[in-house]
């Protein structure tokens, strides 16, 4: 017998996993959460179906969500993080001794408590005395915080189903008045390269614009998400990750990354011609 | 009825793409050749079995694996294009006007005629007066030449089956002897993703590294290829990409393109430090 995993990326393409043990499957009010083992990748969580998390790779999404905004603004020190209910942003948070502080908001109690089980490798610092653990909607979590957080890493699900309300304008507003005066957001920014997804991605793009003076979209090669080519995107108040970033502060902490370094922060806001024209048409 | 092409990306990872209609089959006498075509990707072409060209993102790999090293040194007249069947790597080259002689040499004739009449798009610079067709084995045809080249691109299928010579010590160190004083040699350079594609990069970095003074990989977003991240060589005996791009001079041509400009040039040489790590290895 042979168990495939299964991931239609649009309706005419198709990813497939060898599934070598399914480690379980639940119901939770909010989705559906399966793991499964597989050799490639190791251990892989999905939500609803959806690839969200493999061992083989998840330090690429981590990496370069938490630390292109670290190596801006090395002195940040009151974060919040949305969605990362496997734990991956905040276990590359606390690595750094100059954050005080750590809201991580989960809308989902059951997918922390299933990575903890069985993806250890990125639910492994929630406990960290830092973190402060909330299992609320972050969408209306952040509508009471004002001028509190240095940075706010929205690292969500797909614009549709429980993270649909963290691509909205509303939330994109609440989370400019949660920032300080040069606080900055990092979001995940889908993919530029399948027709829905861009839109997604435009859409987002289009509506952070109409809060955040500085507005960049980044890039990673992520190859278990469709296209494997994945965007990000970073608003600030004050702070330009090209200009700004301090390399040699950065480099002098000695943090052991296999993806990050401070040539592929600056490398990866150089945007394919195509990229840059849906961004451009979205910022009309 | 459906009808779905898959490509066997591991033993463990597979890569579908539904078809809407086969266009063509055919054996030459090194290979099987399809063509197919799909709603995503338009019209695509494999060679047995393996994802070559699409329509829909053919313009990445051709425009990195022609406008990197012309950005480098506007001033190559010369060039010798090793496979390259499809006719998109020669299309781009076309564009320069000051180009004065292409020889491309692919093995397999029938790739050509397929492509001339099923990928237009790609094989339609083929009749060029510059462009001088062989069809013959490069690693024979590079045998014979010496200090002729300013630019080798070397657009080979994987180091297996026709195009395992193209990936030997044997072929790159003729290939150096054919290039002039100051020649370039890019070759595409596998994955970094996946072990099996990592050794064959590996492979050709340490053989490739044994001639050329300067010697650097660089990566661009191929959905169609298996992880999406692809890797480009840059071996030169003079010039290093990054600081010789001469890019007020190749902005100045006005050439439109989809995916390269020269941010994306100096960035896509920012690697990450998993893969600095297997070149470093590799190099050793």
């Amino acid at each position: 017998m042979e168990l495939w995993y299964t991931e239609q990326h649009t309706d005419n393409v198709r990813f497939s996993i060898k599934v070598d043990k399914p480690l379980y499957t639940g119901q939770s009010e909010f989705q559906r959460i399966d793991v499964f083992n597989s050799k490639e990748f190791g251990n892989f969580f999905t939500l609803d179906g959806l690839m969200m998390v493999t061992q083989k790779d998840e330090f690429i999404y981590h990496d370069m969500i938490v630390h292109v905004p670290m190596a801006t603004n090395p002195k940040i020190k009151n974060v919040l993080v949305i969605g990362a209910g496997d734990g991956g942003t905040v276990r590359e948070l606390t690595r750094y001794a100059t954050i005080e502080h750590i809201d991580m908001v989960e809308i989902d109690k059951m997918v922390v408590d299933v990575c903890r089980e069985y993806l250890p490798q990125t639910a492994c610092k929630l406990d960290d005395p830092r973190v402060h653990l909330y299992f609320e909607d972050g969408l209306k979590f952040v509508r009471t915080k004002e001028n509190t957080y240095d940075l706010i890493i929205v690292d969500s699900t797909d614009p549709f189903g429980p993270g649909e309300g963290l691509f909205t304008k509303e939330f994109y507003g609440n989370c400019y008045k949660a920032l300080k005066e040069d606080g900055i957001l990092v979001n995940q920014h889908e993919s530029p390269y399948y027709d829905e997804y861009a839109k997604s991605m435009q859409r987002a793009h289009k509506r952070i614009k109409e809060f955040f003076p500085i507005c960049r979209v980044y890039q990673a090669h992520i190859p278990t998400y469709p296209s494997g080519h994945w965007l990000f995107g970073f608003a600030s108040k004050k702070y330009d990750p090209l200009t700004d970033i301090d390399e040699k502060a950065w480099n002098s902490l000695g943090l052991k990354t296999k993806y990050y370094n401070t040539d592929i922060h600056k490398g990866s806001f150089a945007l394919p011609n195509y990229v840059k024209e849906l961004l451009a048409e979205a910022g009309e």
